[in-house]
């Protein structure tokens, strides 16, 4: 069971008059909720500078018409499926792909996939995103 | 069929260098896949400004025991319908998923949707990353 | 005469923790003081995106023996003298020169600015660094 | 004396056409250079990944009547002057200071100053920008 704890934050009025807007804006319900939700922020960056055991999504878009690409990239995915939990691939048009592969695991060992999907010839874009595997930030 | 054109590029001896040095380390068979790549990203920063037709996923981090968080995010998501193509869900351990919702149409629905996750009590962290329909690469 | 304001944040234990380690690490004395800068952050990337009346800097790196580069850069800083506030300029060795260029107003202008100075030959890097005029984070 | 190399970089027509516009809007004078700059960017990344011999800015904006903080931020970059290389100071209103620092050096000791100014008590925007000593992107 997790132990809720409550402290004083003090601010001047215009400044918190300017967070309200922002936490309307943004959907938030309170200020406890959107306080939390910027320190998160900052703890996956620092899960990422450390790169010990992070979790994070791979994107691409291809054309899957290019010579052997789809072999490619799946025989590519085999050689990581420690790291790979899941990949979700959507049909963009008659030539594109996109394909999402939900990852986890040493940093390094995630990078050395991205930089081999995106070198692949047919290969239009790629791009990396940090998440989390959640347990750092009860 | 696409035409392909041929172009030189001129470039100091040292620079050359080192860009064959980081086409090796990031796996890139030759010089002109490494251009395209570094040109591509660029249009796909440049979608994004514009903001009308772009490709993306977002990615949220949750406790699935939260008081009605799961109904609360299907909900939204079947609000959003029309901008959402498909979700990935990841059980990362006994408390934590990972949700994947790949993205497309304008902005400024994606932005509202971001937000309305974000600001969900019980999601511990979310993140957009860009990428594209892939037509604007050919 | 600003009015300062108090109001209570609750957060579970294990995450205040954390919180507090960040606090440490980043040199604050307080917490209220932690969460201000998280919050200032993020109103600055909002005077960003309304692009109206914003406050940057320009950094380029260049090599000073290129035929005329001086006098053009020099040029161009007098054509955008309304948005210019001031220069620094670093002798970084023999070769290299490291020019920071203060900049407040209209977005647009700054990005036309950043572009011409980019493109001359002779800048091997230039960047452009959000800050703010200041007068929003009272 | 640097050596000028030539080599050829194949494209599909249209993403060549979509290239030329890019350079166009970016006021480069030719594709060489553009893709000379899409290099160098990657470089200083690296340059930062590394950490060890880097160049770069900070920015604060400050309020300069809040108490000692002037006296504060003096002794501070005082207690780094093998790491600044020189101060541009801004007095942006009545209230408001930005003060930009030039920095060279070990990345770590870059970022120890960078959270001691962020840190202070007045300090109501920091930011850190990338730049190079240039010697790397000859």
């Amino acid at each position: 069971m997790k132990k809720l704890k409550r402290f004083g934050v003090s601010m001047n009025e215009n400044l918190l008059k300017k967070f309200d807007d922002f936490i309307k804006k943004q959907k938030y319900k309170n200020r406890s909720e959107a306080i939390r939700d910027l320190i998160r922020e900052k703890f996956v960056e620092e899960e990422w500078e450390k790169g010990k055991n992070v979790a994070g999504c791979i994107v691409i878009v291809y054309e899957h018409n290019i010579r052997e690409i789809v072999n490619k990239i799946t025989d590519i995915q085999h050689m990581f499926s420690k790291n790979i939990i899941s990949t979700q691939h959507i049909h963009m048009d008659e030539e594109n792909c996109m394909e999402i592969i939900a990852m986890k695991g040493n940093l390094k060992k995630i990078k050395e996939l991205y930089f081999t999907l995106k070198s692949l010839k047919g290969v239009k874009y790629s791009s990396i995103i940090k998440s989390t595997i959640g347990k750092t930030l009860k």
